[in-house]
């Protein structure tokens, strides 16, 4: 055996058995040794971006790492992005990174570069292997990294470098010796502080494992018993939602909007959330947006078990009921279509238990069409670098091949990573594509007008506007193999939506604004 | 004048005046000063990664940085793959990456990340902004920085970080106070000394400012007095060629080919250039491809003017006059499609001042077919991350509006930055497309079987193969508005070559291998 399959196969003796890869020459004893492994599953995808997505998103609906397979530091670059979402969204992950052997590294090559400079912003844990003995090793303490439930401000991704000489030499397969950090449990203290400060001026701010059922359940039975308001941040990584849970809202885009929502609030309590902070700095507005004179309690940090925290909260107060939403389907929506007639669409047909990926401002309004009316978890952009959501909803469907994928992307955002839609139909996965295309960056100028400008200038509009030429979106997703059609009214989307969900595999409409 | 005015206006005094922009909310006021000033062109591009190929590829044509535009840490990752292949051709290059405002920062928005850390391996000047009114100064210093012709392996990249607030607040413009600094000259002594060992077992490697059409010239006169041998390294950044000129070889890819071509070589003299090393490590080759026995001389760096070097030893030895390959043009190729027709209808017709651009296998076939033929300058790969050849495209075809461009793709690598055939129709780009569709990897099925595989398992060859779902590159093109047909045979090829020729903007084939 060699270091690469002893890679391969220690993976998958610490239960990590999904890829996405796009390998190059100094990975070709890796894929190799995939050829050779039968448990471990490799998915080619086109673009890198679209692996690192990929894997962030694999990880947040199985809980367990998916593994990138990239190519050297050119190829780890182009998956920056998506680790950049994938840290903010705390997603185990490892990246396994192809480089020169020890001994070509010093001649400088054309493609050699520093892959660990390049990991360092988004990796909480890097290492490049310096024997081909030592690679089990190094893979097994890479599986611990990403599962640790650490507080590394770069979340949980462990990137593991490896030589081609460390592949290609003997190597030594290791077995899993000891189980994985659990989430630390809320010290009694705190509970025990908490719970009676919660009155109806409080908002439980949710995130971490406080937005899984268990969670939403207790943190339900706090609000009935006590009047307290419930939010997600602006950008939760995973939110279950459906009729049978109790209502969770979701804090607004813009400070002033945070402002004005937490406004009555004197408790805010941070459940696995941090401080809400304005996303962007404005000049006439503050970043922290705590309201003055709001006290602001810590229950636990995202990687710790704030869900567990909630349900002890919520039996020590004696609140045993939660309301559900138990919301009725709407009908499909007529007339003009826009963001709220397609998320009104989905609350109407999307199969329960669907996961709903969305990295688009259009997209999000569907969260309070849907929320009360289908049960779904929902896949939020976390680190604001769009081109997330058709990746992300990749690695969904591969975790949960069972269930339906709707991926909600704006135009602009979908471009950064359109390679997700071969690797979707190469694997002929359940991913319902809406791209909202609006033909333009449009919160770019939103923002451009919040400045205080009154009229956009043609040069600064032609950086805003992908009107010339208009993206046509069935042409660049059947050119990957995706069915796909154009809907520009509400009746048109529905009947899309309706063939899309008839269909046994990726569907795409372009949602015309 | 604010910081972002005062940002362009000294780009635009330093004679710095393109831009390949991909903005967000932090670079507002940026897109409000490129508003203000007209002599300043900024190009969208829907990726970042054809943003910084395309700054790549103005720079080799124009001389002059292009600045990029992009968005925080997330779209400078973006932007990696191709600043990788910038910094080993070494094109002096200005990235200006928004960022926070600092008194923002420490909050820790969810776009938030270190953007010096990204910029690290990828830059050879690092500044962020500290004050708005020192970013005209900043921009000064990474003008010079970009134009130093210093010898730092991270090339000629100068990567300027301005937070928001130092955009929004006063700022000064300024002035260009020193004029760049040039090439140093070679020392007259290296020239004295190399001069007379030069003969006929003697290589000259011709990289950097040799393989401009003067340093040719003169390495044509010393060939034809000494009958020494002229290469351009395997991947050089670029090289004029054409029937005009004398015959420059290039290097081959595989390290053993390499070897082969040096075989009878005594004395190996590089001129601009590095010495040869193979590209990736294998068990049964060498890292240095220096023939045993044979000396290495070194005239001068990249960075230093080899061709007055070359020019000085040539009059040096009374080599007065050169042989020019003086071609004729052949016949538009007929029968089987392949790398060599292509090349051949390429050398049929191409105009003459053709720019070609390629980042493929298939492409690179055509130099030795076109060089006698047509009078062009070759853009090449030179970091060996795929997908520089469509970007650098678009670069080219900025800086060079009356000329031809030919971008000749793999279509593994093409699809990593598809979205610059989208600014090519926006900015209705002179840029013909060849897609070399074969549908698989192709060079990475050759290295596996390299390995001593004999046969490729169906788990491995599903990570090279791209034709489940085969890519409809006609329909990939026109969703972004090129004008598209595909070829499978070679006058097909020629027939739609002609086409494309006739038509004034982009357009894009694709060759069905």
């Amino acid at each position: 055996m060699n270091g690469a399959e002893s890679l391969v196969r220690t993976l998958v003796n610490h239960g990590v058995t999904q890829c996405f890869a796009n390998p190059g020459t100094s990975e070709m004893h890796l894929v190799q040794a995939i050829d050779r492994v039968s448990e471990f599953n490799a998915s080619l995808c086109l673009f890198e971006g679209v692996c690192s997505g990929a894997a962030d998103g694999y990880g947040r609906m199985s809980g367990m790492p998916a593994t990138t397979l990239l190519h050297l530091g050119a190829g780890l670059g182009n998956g920056i992005a998506n680790l950049h979402n994938c840290r903010r969204a705390g997603t185990p992950l490892i990246n396994v990174i192809g480089d020169h052997a020890i001994h070509h590294a010093p001649y400088d090559a054309p493609l050699t570069s520093d892959v660990e400079a390049v990991a360092k912003p988004v990796s909480s844990w890097i290492r490049s292997s310096r024997t081909s003995n030592g690679v089990g090793l190094d893979v097994a303490d890479a599986t611990h990294a990403a599962m640790g439930n650490h507080p590394d401000p770069n979340g949980n991704i462990a990137t593991l470098i490896v030589p081609t000489d460390c592949a290609w030499h003997d190597g030594i397969e290791r077995r899993q010796t000891r189980p994985f950090v659990e989430r630390a449990k809320i010290d009694t203290q705190v509970i025990d502080t908490v719970a009676p400060q919660i009155d109806a001026n409080t908002v439980l701010l949710l995130d971490g494992n406080a937005l899984t059922e268990d969670g939403i359940e207790a943190a339900g039975r706090i609000a009935e018993k006590t009047r307290c308001s419930l939010f997600t941040p602006t950008f939760p990584a995973r939110v279950e939602a459906g009729p049978q849970l109790p209502s969770v809202n979701r804090l607004p885009y813009f400070p002033e909007h945070v402002l004005g929502t937490l406004a009555n609030c004197s408790k805010l309590v941070l459940v696995g959330a941090d401080v809400p902070v304005s996303f962007f700095a404005y000049r006439d507005q503050p970043s922290s947006l705590v309201p003055d004179g709001c006290d602001v309690i810590h229950v636990g940090h995202r990687h710790e078990d704030v869900a567990d925290a909630l349900i002890q909260i919520a039996d020590g107060i004696g609140a045993n009921n939660f309301v559900a939403m138990n919301g009725e389907r709407p009908n499909v929506p007529q007339g003009r279509l826009g963001a709220r007639s397609i998320g009104q669409a989905l609350a109407a047909l999307a199969p329960h238990e669907s996961i709903v990926s969305v990295d688009s401002g259009g997209g999000g309004a569907a969260y309070d069409v849907m929320r009360g009316c289908v049960r779904h978890s929902w896949l939020n952009l976390t680190g604001g670098s769009i081109g997330d959501g058709g990746p992300v909803a990749v690695g969904a469907a591969l975790a949960c091949p069972e269930r339906t994928v709707f991926a909600l992307l704006g135009d602009g955002g979908a471009m950064y990573t359109l390679q997700y839609l071969w690797t979707a139909a190469r694997e002929n996965l359940n991913i319902k594509s809406v791209v909202f295309s609006n033909r333009q960056y449009n919160i770019l100028e939103v923002e451009y007008l919040r400045m205080g400008v009154n009229q956009v200038g043609d040069r600064a509009a032609r950086l805003f506007d992908l009107s010339h030429p208009a993206l046509d979106w069935v042409a660049l997703a059947k050119g990957q193999g995706v069915p796909a059609e154009k809907a520009t009214t509400s009746e048109e989307f529905s009947d899309a939506l309706e063939s899309a969900l008839a269909c046994d595999g990726p569907y795409l409409i372009e949602a015309e604004l």
